[in-house]
């Protein structure tokens, strides 16, 4: 290898882009056969970049789209470590000094306060990238060089004609100079502070042991390569000098880097004093733009200078500028919620997903991209009886080993503690509200056993086992208008309702066989939120019933009255550790450590345990969990068995058709709006849902209850919601700034089962269980119903109802949908839910069931008031408007808009679930 | 005038930039006559232009620098508003479409959702702005045009000799076409929604009405002006149209613009259709750059195209590039908290503040800057007897009318309510404990009356009226322990206090006189503090502890003991109340119409009046506020006035001066440390303090109360604090997205004569008060103290204490100062309020005030373990300290930092009150 012409030649003007050593360029990584034929005549005179971009400059390949295959997780480019050292103290004290690296974000060393600054947005003045621009087109860049050590490389950088021998001597021993980097685990000052410089001849051992225990290394994932821009001034050098290294093999260099980590690319520049921080800001230039995915794609890929210049002008074409006099340059921006996605980048995969006319919905992919709820291929009618039950059956059964080996995680253990609670609570309060509303028919033995044990059936047969079954209010309500029915009629209650039970058994029967379940495509999200709104506010309105209740017990005394002066009863801690519970989740930023981890995993837990120790140490009166100690029906004299007649005339039996048809659309509305929501693709599920199989399940259980004279039992939204929310899977955040992604459920059948075992074995627990104070539970319930109303779309657009419009946030929807509209949606709905609710509160509920389906009719009727846009914004469309879409287009608003590519990157973002309760 | 060469000439490479008409040139601006000399050759080639960068490219006036003037007020260019028209639906129905809107921030039209954006930070695409740059230097730019209506300005700008007739009529009569406004005041849909486009035929006189209503122009101030650029792509331009006109007179342009403000610039971005939105981008590129205020300033005096050229270059050269990978250009970044301070920009002035050799403290200004507590005037020592106390009289005099004038405003109305609530509530409780303390030598008779009398005298006559005299903690203790001396040695109490007090305002006297007062430059932060969080803790301890007490009148009722199962009291909602009290500030963003501005400036009086309404209702039987009925002394027996001896032999009137000694010093650094904490910078007070005129009214105060047998008073910090934050003065928010200022304080004497005077007449008012719970006063207390604790930095610091580094906030002092020396700073703090509670709480209470003063030692003893840099940063420097950093210099920090110049930006922003209590 003979010296290039370099850097230091005399005339800016006339200076060639440095040869590379033929030998360099016969190199080829693996797999880069494909970009050869592509590529741009190799040694180009820096003045013809600009007017000649060539048919290299696009960094995008031909072939197949690699950052496609990037983001499904083939062929990974390694991730990058880039780290700045600095060339301080020049003239008398020479050293090299970290003072920035980056991962995915920018930190900083706080050389004063010897500490890394926080991972934040790197910022960059423009001035500084078009300096590193000149000084790379006019400086030396070798690609795919061979160098296997630090000496091997600097001598190559250092090989540049202009430079006498004699600095070319000063010059390679400062490159080979240890620089000192801050080293983290030293807990008290720098190792390096502002007084006393560690000379480099200390200790040679010390640095690379430094370098394997630094805990940044842990948070790098394996493969990971480093990067190194090394800047600063040399009063020696009369031309600054630049070089750029793609190294062929990555080499551990020395202890050039903090972490000992193979080194891929390696930055140089150097120059005479100048005015200002220009190498500083140089160098974060280079390490910031290493830094950007497509950056480093595209320079992993270059073959030669053209293809590196083109690459940084394609960074500069799609950054964002912010004007000085608006925006304060040393502000720091903290790291995003979610990172761009780099899919928009490259253009040809762009277009393949928005389609040539615009509109959104134009293939499946797009819809899940949406995060909308989409007719999967589980709702698709095979049009044979029981197609759809087989087919859900066929996709289950493979599942079901995993079904179980899934839920080893410490998390499933606080998971089933904190549903297993509110499962018992679920028992008692409905056990109670059955066994008055049925004049004991029901009590809280049958609601435990019925829950246990349907409970526990359900986990282990259904399509959809995260469901927690319970009996719901709907339910309920309908239980005791039939029990009031059958008290009118003087019937024998518990055989009329074990032939009601029976013909909604064979309803649903036949709504599985007849695959009625597709219907639920067009469950849209108005749907689903009135419903969960519905029961939400039954939770909310139960427990501060039941907390008010308590003041009928315990009352307040007013002055005055006989009882006067004597002590006093506080109503117990309950409201108060609802407010603690909810509190939480506010805090989540701050528990991160795997002990705060631990801790938050069952901060509900302690919440409960906190509630209940200090009723015990306070020593309150508070009412507790009550179990019943026997086992036997809570009615006098019936075995565990309904006789099939008992006093009633046979064609009872017929007539309980009619009532089980309405229970039987009840049951179906609440069971499949449920599993509508728990199956939402936001959720990330992996093993499929299964309508038909829940559903048959239910029917089964459904005569078994009935058979037994147990309580009815449907998917209860809210504690499902719950159940799941506290098996979310979350990564663990690797880079620094970089927050921990939504990675899916724990998806198994064991908590729900371990739930409903411990529910049974409660009948047994009442020693234990009657330390709990019921108004800890309400608390729980009060949560629970809090949670999910507030994670709803339709609660923030009531809230929209009462805020000026200088105060409402930046939502999409009404980036799209004028307000008024809105506002007519939220009021639409708003009215649906009070009649709902009034319907349910009066002896008019027998016809609940049908107001239920009612609400797919008025959905489907405000076609008729909105337009698809709307629609798409406020709520999701059904299927035949889905399907008349394309057709029709989605133009006249694209037109005048000129917004829409400001949102669809938003639009492309993966969406966290909808509907959730952050407890953990 | 006639047609000049322009932009449709057809080889883009030959372009000349176009000519202006010589009779346009030889017009100046007012005040332009200085740039003339320094200004570029007039007609440049483009080609020319980066090559050539001449003497007129530097943006900045050699004169006086008009960016300063412009911050003090002085000769200050009008505030612009700048339009972005949209030229839309090309080809069938051309019309112009307002699309944006820039006056701070840049407020986007959601098209779809006929609303405006919330202004955001505007952020632009880098080839948005080389494109425009290359559109203005190949098209027309005419400066200080004479243009008197939009029909003219339309002729000139058309007058490019490319351009045939027959398309320059075209064009004429498009750009006279009246563009189509978003009309706010319609509430309703958008009135030109995407279905039916009002015709421009409609109402020619409805556009002006509604420039004229629209609520933007309110937000305007007076003499603003407005800039439109229009934009867009005409398909019959064989060739880009690029103009840029500056009017030299103002004038409003018909309907050109939303509001009807006079038109300053104009400038036209037309063509052929291209790719993407390259129209829209560029003309909210042209936007952006106009309402910068560096470019604006450029602009405004600008003399040619080169000017022009050199302020668009040296705009890109601040911008902050943020790269793609890492930031999503469509998120929309919200206003910062404070605009970045434009007097960086301007390279002459930035030097002159910072000094040649860098260290931050060289003059007065530069730390007013820093918000730093300066020694002001006022505490110059003058040299003769009793010289502070002449210039603070000198000083205040002439305010004294102002100072009741200024307490004309709604506002002062609040204040007095909540400040009279807390005094009371003072009066009561120190009354109280007083009585306790003196076996009734003290009462709350005597603690209303003396608040009263000397609170009201001191309103009258002191050097800083916004003070709050009361009965204070430390003061509290001295008297209890002078009580338990006197009936040790079997003296006759109030004669001795006589005593005493005589002795002390015989010392007050002489510090008066010997100007002591100037010492309180030796109390820094640390000093204030510290002394400020030992009284927030005596405020929570209390409030608390008088919490807590009633549950010992009403205690927690347990089961199994002999009344169980009687009837409950609640212990009254003072608790919740103040958690009430502390959420709203919370809630200020939400508040802001005049409606919700007068419902928060009342929100303590609210919450007041919400708990007694509540306890009405409820009817619990709390102990209210009790104020005794008769008006005579409580000790039985005794006159008014104290006889001078007593029974007390004489010479214990000369031993008195001993406590007395010890009570001085005490009055000394309470009084002192209060006055310097209400009298900090950031406070923004205009009428000045007056230590020694305090300290003489505090001296003349304890004489009189003395003679009366009252308690003796001095400031309180945390009440003194409350009041002034109730009486803060803020900016009302002008531009959108502008954040309203901290003006300053309602400077006045009548808001606390008036607490005074309803204090003392509260004796009378006892039937009315006996309504308010004291629990709902302790309530007040609790969040008084709470508050103050929560907005000294030290409490910040106490939190890093227990917080992971990887979540600590974003602290300038934390980039500064390693962290393990934070926490000693810390930890030394806290050890001492620490010993100051303990001494306070413990017979050796007597040397409590020399404790006090030993603060300040162990601040001195602080400068041989810190820093003077790390001082600086965690608290700030003593008066040697301070001078003698400029000859030490702070080098050594900064040549290696590379932090300074990041950071010198947020230190120049304008500090908040760093002690303040947030009620409204």
């Amino acid at each position: 290898m003979q010296p290039v012409r370099g850097p230091l030649a005399s005339e800016p003007q006339t200076v060639l882009v440095p040869r590379f050593c033929a030998s360099l360029m016969e190199m080829k990584l693996p797999g880069q056969e494909e970009f050869e034929a592509s590529s741009a005549p190799r040694n180009i005179p820096s003045g013809e970049l600009d007017s000649n971009p060539g048919p290299g400059t696009s960094p995008s390949p031909d072939g197949p789209s690699d950052t496609e295959s990037k983001e499904l997780g083939v062929r990974k480019d390694p991730l990058l470590f880039i780290q700045l050292n600095e060339l301080l103290g020049w003239p008398q004290a020479l050293e090299w000094r970290e003072t920035g690296r980056w991962v995915l974000f920018e930190e900083k060393l706080e050389v004063a306060a010897g500490r890394w600054s926080a991972p934040h947005v790197p910022t960059l003045a423009l001035p500084s990238l078009q300096k590193l621009r000149s000084l790379l087109a006019e400086g030396l860049v070798l690609l795919d060089c061979p160098a296997q050590s630090l000496l091997e490389l600097v001598e190559q950088v250092t090989r540049v004609e202009s430079l006498s021998p004699e600095l070319r001597g000063q010059l390679q021993a400062l490159l080979l100079q240890r620089p000192q980097h801050y080293n983290q685990t030293t807990g008290t000052r720098p190792c390096w502070g502002s007084t006393h410089p560690r000379k480099a001849s200390d200790n040679e051992e010390a640095p690379l042991r430094e370098q394997y225990q630094n805990p940044l290394r842990q948070k790098l994932p394996p493969g990971a390569e480093a990067g190194t821009v090394l800047a600063g001034e040399l009063g020696f050098l009369a031309q600054p000098l630049g070089a750029f290294v793609r190294l062929r093999d990555p080499v551990v260099l020395g202890s050039l880097t903090e972490v000992s980590l193979p080194s891929r690319f390696f930055c140089l520049l150097l120059g005479p004093p100048m005015l200002g921080k220009g190498y500083h800001e140089m160098g974060r230039a280079a390490a910031v733009l290493l830094s950007d995915p497509q950056f480093q794609w595209s320079v992993r890929r270059a073959s030669n200078l053209h293809d590196l210049l083109a690459a940084l002008d394609a960074f500069l074409e799609e950054v964002t500028v912010l004007p000085r006099g608006r925006w304060d340059p040393t502000a720091r921006i903290p790291p995003p919620k979610c990172l761009p996605s780099q899919h928009k980048r490259l253009p040809s995969q762009q277009r393949e997903i928005r389609g040539p006319s615009g509109p959104r919905l134009t293939s499946a992919e797009d819809r899940h991209r949406h995060g909308l709820h989409a007719p999967s291929q589980e709702l698709q009618r095979t049009g044979r009886l029981f197609g759809g039950l087989i087919q859900d059956v066929r996709r289950k059964a493979p599942w079901y080993p995993s079904d179980f080996l899934d839920a080893l995680h410490l998390q499933c253990f606080s998971a089933v503690l904190y549903i297993y609670l509110a499962t018992v609570t679920n028992a008692i309060t409905f056990g109670g509200l059955l066994g008055d509303a049925t004049d004991g028919a029901q009590g809280v033995l049958e609601s435990f056993l019925g829950t246990a044990v349907a409970g526990a059936a359900f986990c282990l047969m259904a399509g959809q086992p995260l469901t927690i079954l319970s009996s719901t209010g709907p339910v309920l309500v309908f239980e005791r208008l039939l029990f009031s029915f059958s008290r009118d009629y003087s019937l024998d209650y518990l055989p009329f309702r074990l032939w009601v039970g029976i013909w909604v058994a064979t309803f649903c029967l036949v709504l599985v066989a007849t695959e009625a379940s597709v219907l639920v495509r067009y469950f849209t999200r108005f749907t689903e939120e009135g419903f969960c709104a519905l029961i939400s506010l039954i939770f909310i309105y139960d427990a501060v019933g039941k907390m008010l209740n308590l003041t009928h017990t315990y009352p307040i005394q007013k002055p005055g009255s006989s009882t006067y002066g004597c002590l006093c009863q506080y109503p117990g801690p309950g409201g108060n550790d609802s407010q603690w519970i909810r509190t939480r989740p506010k805090d989540r930023d701050d528990i991160v450590s795997m002990v705060r981890k631990g801790l938050s995993d069952f901060s509900s837990v302690l919440a409960i345990l906190l509630g209940c120790g200090l009723d015990a140490f306070l020593g309150l009166a508070t009412p507790k969990l009550m179990v019943p100690r026997e086992f036997k029906p809570t009615l006098p004299g019936r075995g565990w068995l309904v006789s099939p007649f008992g006093t009633n005339p046979w064609w009872w039996s017929v007539a309980a058709a009619l009532p089980a048809l309405l229970l039987s659309i009840l049951i179906f509305m609440d069971q499949q709006i449920t599993a509508v929501i728990l199956n939402r693709v936001e959720y990330r599920l992996q093993k499929g849902a299964g309508f038909h199989l829940d559903l048959f399940c239910v029917a089964v259980l459904m005569l078994l209850t009935s058979v037994l004279g147990l309580p009815w039992y449907v998917s209860a939204t809210v504690i499902s919601l719950a159940h799941m929310d506290s098996l979310r899977r979350e990564s663990r955040a690797c880079a620094p700034g970089e927050l921990p992604n939504f990675l899916g459920i724990r998806e198994q059948r064991l908590t729900g089962l371990v739930v409903f075992i411990l529910t049974g074995a409660s009948i047994f627990l009442a020693p234990v269980l009657k330390f709990i104070p019921m108004p800890v539970l309400y608390g729980i319930f009060l949560y629970m119903g809090v949670a999910a109303l507030s994670s709803i779309q339709f609660t923030k657009r009531v809230k929209l109802l009462l805020m000026p419009a200088k105060h409402q946030p930046d939502l999409l929807l009404l980036r799209h949908v004028p307000l008024t509209r809105v506002h007519l949606f939220t009021a639409i709905q708003l009215v649906c839910l009070g009649l709902l609710w009034i319907i349910k509160s009066t002896p008019a509920a027998i016809i609940f069931p049908l107001m239920l389906l009612g609400l797919v009719g008025v959905r489907k009727a405000l076609e008729r008031v909105f337009s698809p846009q709307e629609l798409l914004w406020l709520d999701e469309l059904m299927p035949e408007e889905e399907r008349s879409i394309p057709e029709k287009g989605l133009e006249p608003e694209h037109s005048f808009s000129g917004s829409d590519s400001e949102d669809s990157e938003l639009m492309y973002q993966p969406k966290a679930p909808e509907i959730n309760i952050s407890v953990n």
